[in-house]
């Protein structure tokens, strides 16, 4: 039963004197939740977007798909999830008789995002797809499509995009208060173990660029608001123990943007590399760190002639993941596109093609 | 007179106690003070290493060499060197007749670095000069070969070499707890003002990278102590104010090391852009920042399984210039190569060149 407009009023004002940042959205009167069904069971879904859905009152989780059936079943008896809510990768078409699914979640391995968004949009569904998007441009392209032709949302996980501190960095930006943007640092890496699907070239598609890396080039662009448009790479391999045979485990790349911005950025699975992106102005400097992780995102700035800022998001983590979601759930309900639709993920698919070219490398 | 060792070993005690850094350096008995010719009264000479031969037991200024006889003058007073003793640009040759010059210290603008050395050199007189050591590689080797000729000493100021909590650095890099290094993120930049003789390409011979990247070059090189091997560039100008008329404004490079460590270095003329050198190994990482700065240089590194580690280098300028002034004396008094030798500033050169090429430029 739908809770009335008070009711939501009064529980979201409680989350967001929690966090400190007021939530921007409020469902429609008497709207329903938006029921999503995950697909892939992995630690983002179990440990940060399911728990996020829980705290939220515009989302919920009302299926699983898994190739694991007993894993499955625990965790849709954590969820309330009835049984008959319970897909595997071969029945997984199915979902578009089930009227509890309004959107898949797609966190798999990503060379699987493409045929999971294009079944899941063949049957109807919206699909909320983590980054990065895809393995290639053209599937990447496929997946728009598939999703236009039945006119279904798509939306590209890209968090950052939705957390309040990287949104007071942006909006420190366009106020001008920085002065002219002239360069960007940024690095964001960790230490991948052996055995890992992010080590699997046919399951990755590419090294730290494609899953952490991507943050970096996102961020570069959501901050200066300009789109790069030329691109010079380095990758290396130090450790010679069998976990590079697929993948870059360094990457360096430089960038430069229309207005004369230059970025410098690093990723690694060789090093925990604290994500961090340093922006300089004529007028000052900013500098997130941590930047991208799940929660205690901060902001330090430094502008001429004001006091040093010092912001961190007191948000615990999953409300990053209750907030993007909620965001999504939103387009759903009210028709909006999401601002970090496929086409947005299609761009960086584009940019790190581009990136693995500059350093003689491709998507694999 | 000189002092006695026990005199010197009590000042040089109490200036390390102040520091809180031991000072390597104590002058052999009875050896007298190195004395030096100041070639350039600008902001460096009167504000830094002439305060900092002021401090030292090993170095005095003893003579001046400036185009404005008045100016001389008055600092010739402050610092009691008589009138005998001061030349200008013409004459300056005639310091070969006067044996209270050891050594002159050249800074003046790039472009003059090559002529004043070489001068000096036939002067008979050992050479300190300030980075970037000239504006070509030719001229660097000049510079070399003339010193070299008369058999004395030149010697590049990198004052970070000699500065403790850089050497920390070095010393936390080298005894392996960091782990396998991987990558570094670098950035050095301020916001020049027209009129600058640094935006006159022929006296500067470059922007940004050759006054404060060189920085952040020369330190990924001694930090990995490895040499770059490949580079490439990217150099922009954002404000058409007629300052960027010769000169980049900015310029953002990566280099790759024969290890398969990757540098992504930032550097600019456009914006306040705080020094710093991030080095991240596969077991942890170290900040430097500021890293490149006359005082205050801190060190923080988070390295597995040890606590965090933030130390910053309490002495205060000019103490950077007397430490690096002292280490010049004392390998002139002992006959010792100085480890930032010409050969040390040409291989920054040749990577300078290297590097505007990348970006499509060349050395001016």
């Amino acid at each position: 039963m739908p809770l009335t407009r008070r009711a939501f009023a009064q529980r979201l004002a409680a989350t967001a004197a929690l966090s400190n940042f007021p939530s921007p959205l409020l469902p429609a009167e008497g709207s329903r939740k938006i029921g999503y069904c995950m697909v892939g069971l992995g630690r983002i879904s179990l440990g940060h977007f399911m728990p996020g859905c829980r705290l939220s009152q515009m989302s919920q989780v009302t299926a699983l798909v898994s190739g694991h059936r007993d894993k499955a079943e625990k965790y849709a008896a954590q969820y309330n999830i009835p049984a008959s809510n319970i897909y595997n990768y071969e029945n997984y078409d199915q979902i578009a008789q089930n009227p509890a699914i309004d959107a898949v979640y797609i966190a798999l391995p990503n060379s699987m995002h493409a045929e999971y968004t294009i079944r899941a949009a063949k049957a109807g569904k919206h699909v909320f797809c983590e980054k990065p998007m895809a393995t290639s441009v053209k599937d990447s392209q496929a997946m728009i499509d598939a999703c236009r032709t039945v006119n279904k949302k798509l939306m590209i996980a890209y968090r950052c995009q939705y957390e309040p501190t990287n949104l007071r960095a942006i909006e420190l930006i366009r106020s001008g208060k920085l002065g002219k943007i002239q360069a960007i640092e940024s690095a964001n890496g960790f230490h991948e173990t052996l055995g890992e699907w992010r080590l699997n070239g046919k399951l990755a598609g590419g090294g730290p660029l494609m899953d952490v890396g991507v943050y970096s080039l996102n961020a570069s662009r959501f901050l200066t608001g300009e789109e790069p448009v030329e691109f010079q790479a380095y990758s290396s391999v130090i450790d010679k123990d069998g976990r590079f045979n697929d993948v870059e485990e360094n990457l360096s790349w430089i960038m430069r943007f229309p207005s004369g911005v230059l970025a410098s950025c690093n990723t690694t699975y060789g090093a925990n590399m604290p994500g961090f992106v340093r922006v300089h102005g004529s007028n000052g400097m900013l500098h997130l760190e941590p930047a991208f992780g799940y929660e205690g995102i901060r902001l330090q700035a430094q502008i001429k002639g004001e006091p040093a800022m010092d912001e961190t998001n007191p948000a615990k983590d999953p409300a990053q993941f209750t907030r993007e979601g909620d965001y999504f759930s939103d387009c759903i309900l009210s028709g909006k596109e999401p601002k970090t639709n496929g086409e947005e993920g299609l761009r960086d698919m584009q940019y790190i093609e581009r990136i693995y070219r500059a350093c003689g490398r491709s998507l694999l």
